[in-house]
C-alpha cells in the first residue's frame, strides 16, 4: 500500500510497527489498527503496555533458561518436581509443548538454539556450558534430550553426548518412530525402518496415560 | 493451551492480549510474542508505545471523519483537491483505497458503515447529516457514492440518493465494473480506478436491468 496514502502519521507508524512482525504484512496489519481503533481506550493500552511490562520486567530463570517472572521459575523452584531429571530443550516452546503433554516431571534446560553451521550458530551460543555444570555437580541422574529430529537437532545430541558422556548420568533421547495415528504407507524410510530397530515391548496398557 | 503451561504471567498476559486481536489465535500470538521478546527492547517500547498514542492522539477529521493527526485531515486542507466533488464511503479502509488508485482528486465523506438492518445499523448511525448538510451548503457540484456492491450498499445509495436529490448536486456511482458481492477492500486497483473514472448518473432503477 501506498505510504501516501494514510491519512495519519500515528495510523501510518502502527502499521509500520505491526507489520514488522512475522508473518503480518501491510494489509494484515492495517486491519489490525483499525480493529484497535473501534475498540475502548483501556483494551489498547492493555496490550501496549503488557508488551511494554513483558519486555522490561521479564527475567530468564537462572536455573533452567527459561523465561520466567522470577530469579528462579516456578517448575525448577516446585517440589513436586524431580530434579535429577533433565530434559534439554531448544526453546520455551518446547517447554510448553512438553508440559502439556503432562508426561514429564522433571526440570528443563533450555538451550536457547541448536547448533546450526548453515545459520552461524555453534556450541558457545547456546547453555551447555551451564548444562554441563549442573550435570557435573553430581545431583542429575538423566539428561533427556529432547531436541528436533532433524540434521542440526542430530548434530546437537552427538555434540551434548560427547560433552557429557564423561559423566555419571545416562543420557537419553526421546523416542523417534511413526507419530500417532500416521499410516506406515506414508511414513518416511529412515523413521519406519528406525522405529523397527527400536522397537518396544508391547504392552496392553500402551496408550493409557499412567 | 493449558494455562498452567506458561512459566510467566507477564508472558501469559502479553499473549491474552494479542490473542484478543481478530484472526490471531493462542499460537499465533505466542510467536509473536516469543519473537518481540528477541527483539532490540527498544524495538518493543516503540510497537506498544505506538499504539498507546494512537488510541491516545488520533483524532476524526471533523469535515470528513476520516481519521486524522489534526482537527482537518491533509485530504481536506490540500488546495490541491477539488472540495466540489465528495467522495461518498464506507470506512477509511475505502478512503485509503481509492487513494491508491490515484484516480480520484476530489474530497471524501467517511459515512462509518453501511445500513444494514441486519446488523441493527439505521442511518441515524451514519454520517448522513453532515453530508447533507455540506451538500445543502451548495458548493458542492457531485457526490460520488463509493459504497460496496452489495445488498446494504444499494440501499444506502438508494436512501443517500433520496436525501440528496433535492438539491442541486449531481449524484454519481461508481461503474460496476466490479463484480456484484464483492468488498471494495478486496478489490484490484485496476477494476477500482476504472469504476472510479467511468463513474455514471446514479438513478433510481439501477438495479432494474431494463
Amino acid at each position: 500500500m501506498n505510504p501516501d496514502s494514510y491519512s495519519s502519521r500515528l495510523l501510518e507508524a502502527a502499521v509500520n510497527e505491526f507489520s514488522k512482525l512475522p508473518g503480518i504484512g501491510r494489509k494484515t496489519a492495517l486491519r489490525l489498527v483499525l480493529h484497535l481503533l473501534r475498540q475502548d481506550p483501556q483494551e489498547v493500552y492493555s496490550l501496549g503496555n503488557s508488551l511494554i511490562r513483558l519486555r522490561d520486567e521479564i527475567k530468564h530463570c537462572k536455573n533452567c533458561h527459561s523465561i520466567s517472572d522470577e530469579e528462579i521459575c516456578n517448575i525448577c523452584t516446585s517440589p513436586q518436581r524431580n530434579s535429577s531429571l533433565i530434559c534439554v530443550v531448544e526453546s520455551i516452546r518446547d517447554v510448553m509443548a512438553i508440559e502439556n503433554t503432562r508426561q514429564f516431571n522433571g526440570l528443563y534446560h533450555v538451550l536457547g538454539g541448536i547448533i546450526s553451521p548453515m545459520e552461524g550458530v555453534g556450541p558457545g551460543d547456546l547453555s551447555v556450558e551451564s548444562l554441563e555444570e549442573k550435570v557435573a555437580g553430581g545431583k542429575v541422574r538423566e539428561v533427556v534430550l529432547a531436541l528436533s529430529t532433524t540434521m542440526e537437532g542430530d548434530t546437537t545430541n552427538f555434540y551434548l553426548y560427547r560433552r557429557l558422556s564423561k559423566y555419571p548420568v545416562d543420557i537419553t533421547a526421546i523416542a523417534r518412530g511413526i507419530a500417532i495415528g500416521d499410516e506406515l504407507e506414508y511414513a518416511d524410510e529412515v523413521t519406519l525402518g528406525r522405529s523397527i530397530a527400536n522397537r518396544t515391548i508391547f504392552n496392553a496398557s500402551f496408550n493409557n496415560k499412567e
